[in-house]
């Protein structure tokens, strides 16, 4: 398997267009989104009171998607935010208007990107503990739901609610998962949620088989679902400013991630 | 009005054991909770994943309330968090067994102290704005509702919901409010709902006009109940462990909060 670097050099040169959930085992990923300066703000607080679903990683410097402010998350000085991702979504006016594998066109003077960790970190060690997520087995993209419950809101954004991501596993093995994901804090730590009563009353998933992002995972009749806070909820919440705000938004494409220098250990 | 340590000696000295809102204005105020040592790494996780409604400001060495850690709150020597609140709640196996202005009995060698930041923090900047909160120009408590919202989840803590402080205040006056206690990331900071469809589609309050704690305050006509989060939450935490934890839970009686020496200006 490639190497962080290489492979994100393969972003870069359009090689590779697809999810990244087993890709460079051990590494850690990041979720993107790249606002307008005018609403960073808001976002950063948003981040500091919903660690959970958005745990802030490092934000670019306003305008250059070469350069990020404190970086412990990328070692190698020839990054480009804006095409070392597989596949990025632009917003307008809270709509998806294109996918695209590069969005310097986009990345104008005003915007900036933050990194936000995401769960693909924690499933190398779940894999390790003799418990590896189905998606990884399967080589499909994890689920991904919208939800019904809300951020603590900041600033111009006061309606956004969490995305999950689900892995199925048998009631037995919950107490072990939550253990072993409870350490990776900057990446979603412990799932917030698990079972189908708290799939339908504390979440207000619909469709269990419908996920909104990502491949519909089968869930076995020993298994139940269990869900962690997601980093496509930045991009659920660009999409809840509609008209609010002027100018694009950007973000990675769910499940297609940026791949960090970090071993997932430290 | 008296400054702080002089108003804890009061309390010290059971002369004072009433509510504390508009209690040394101008000085931040602090939430207790109180929990046998072996649920103190699950709790400081809590706070970790839901620093809004649990903002931790400092916790004490594992027996002794009269030594803080990382203590940037009490600038005095002569402090004993078990004595310096005017009231104190003290719990059994998830149930409120009693209210007394001293839990010194009660603080055994296994038990750990938890400040976490209160809204009473901003109420001073809210009246310097021209926005006094009702409860301090009546005089009275602040109002506080249990809800139906979810915090994170951490370890042993997997049911909790947030507790709210509500203060009443014209629809126009919301923004500027929120501009205001934004600042007091700490204490709470912005507001987490507002209006009445907030309060029971957002929160699930059944019945405004009945607080869970503290006194019931009017809402005029012309105004909307704004809610913040509450540092009661830990407390409905402690009651939803019911008898999982063996051991006494303390905490402040709601409402009846720990002065700190900290200005609500730095």
């Amino acid at each position: 398997m490639a190497e962080p670097h290489e492979f994100r050099i393969k972003c870069r040169e359009q090689q590779f267009v697809d999810h990244t959930s087993n890709v460079c085992p051990g590494y850690v990923q990041a979720n993107l989104i790249v606002l307008p300066q005018l609403i960073a703000s808001d976002f950063h607080d948003l981040c500091l009171r919903n660690p959970v679903p958005c745990p802030l990683l490092a934000t670019t410097i306003p305008g250059d998607p070469t350069k990020l402010n404190e970086n412990n998350v990328l070692y190698d000085k020839d990054i480009n935010i804006a095409k070392d991702i597989p596949k990025y979504n632009v917003y307008e006016a809270g709509k998806l208007i294109s996918q695209t594998p590069d969005i310097s066109d986009e990345w104008t003077k005003g915007h900036v990107g933050f990194l936000i960790g995401c769960s693909f970190s924690f499933e190398n060690a779940l894999s390790k503990a003799g418990l590896p997520p189905k998606n990884v087995t399967q080589g499909t993209c994890v689920s991904m739901y919208r939800t019904k419950r809300y951020l603590n809101p900041a600033g111009i954004f006061t309606d956004c609610t969490y995305v999950v991501s689900m892995r199925p596993y048998r009631p037995k093995d919950v107490e072990i998962v939550r253990e072993i994901t409870r350490k990776f804090k900057q990446y979603h730590g412990e799932p917030i949620a698990w079972g189908y009563d708290d799939a339908y009353n504390k979440l207000g998933i619909e469709d269990i088989n419908k996920p909104d992002f990502g491949d519909p995972i089968p869930i076995n009749e020993d298994e139940i679902p269990v869900f962690w806070a997601c980093g496509v909820t930045p991009q659920a919440a660009v999409e809840s400013l509609a008209s609010k705000v002027e100018g694009k938004c950007m973000g990675h494409t769910p499940g297609h991630m940026l791949i960090l220098d970090l071993k997932d250990e430290e």
